[in-house]
């Protein structure tokens, strides 16, 4: 299935100058979005994953549908305050100023392989810090994988040496 | 299955007197995630959804999986300033102050009968909210579904007459 139909160019989005690939077509497409969630899980079920992690928030809509899809739980990262129990944090730099996720610190159990989802992959700096959390809480990066990837931010260049799998790529 | 045992009370949170319903034990587990979505499809079949609707962001969870399960497309309800196209929007109270969520404007065909989800029915106001949004582009709410509802703080009051399903009540 030709995915690339699905996805709608705005430009000048969130600023002037970028491309903002959205995804609301795709979602909305009963067969693009049945179609995006099984060639995900063909993508990445070498991988071996114990369990999905999706990040807020449009990771948690193929984080979770994959995570039914492949037999798979599904963790959360948030952002700040969302999260209710203890949680592990960490902070990342973006273009102008910093950004934060959390996790719960029961999130990922010792030696878990975790494959981490988001919608897109633009600088890696989310995807990054993510797998910091997963690290310091004793697991394993599986990889990851994005619907999306922005090949010429050349962000999978911070993810080493972990797998990267995406369904289209610009 | 017995899905309750994987729901976590957060007492005091978001503040204090308040005991927060934690269904990251839910999503983590394989078994009752995939039984959470497969309950959720059987409860809300003879609604006959043309569309699911998820709102942000836990929203996005149940609803991407419940889509998939259901050969369905999804469509997203978005806090301010997060989806790139054109919008509609609608602001509701809350206890203070007040907040709004958005919708592209081609989201709903003309007709289409859309099923609202979330993982949770407290008070009803964003519900309530993303229904007057489905209604203004023209569609028609099949119903709502929750993963919980807080049966005590009667917000399916707010959502008559439409049909309101839900996998566990507190």
């Amino acid at each position: 299935m030709q995915l690339e139909r699905f996805i709608r160019d705005i430009p000048d989005f969130p600023k002037e100058g970028i491309v903002f690939k959205d995804i609301t077509p795709l979602l909305a497409d009963a067969d693009a979005l049945r179609a995006s969630v099984e060639q995900m899980a063909e993508q990445v079920k070498d991988l071996n994953p114990d369990v999905l992690l999706g990040i807020e928030s449009r990771g948690f809509l193929f984080g979770a549908a994959l995570a039914v899809n492949m037999g798979l739980g599904l963790l959360i990262a948030r952002k700040p305050g969302k999260l209710p129990y203890e949680k592990d944090s960490v902070s990342y730099d973006l273009e102008y100023g910093s950004a934060t996720l959390e996790l719960h610190v029961d999130a990922v159990k010792k030696g878990q392989r975790v494959l981490i989802i988001d919608d897109l992959l633009a600088t890696g700096g989310t995807a990054a810090a993510t797998a910091k959390l997963v690290e310091k809480q004793g697991g394993q990066v599986a990889g990851f994988a994005f619907v999306i990837e922005l090949g010429f931010l050349e962000g999978r260049n911070k993810l080493t040496p972990h797998p990267v799998k995406y369904l289209l790529k610009y």
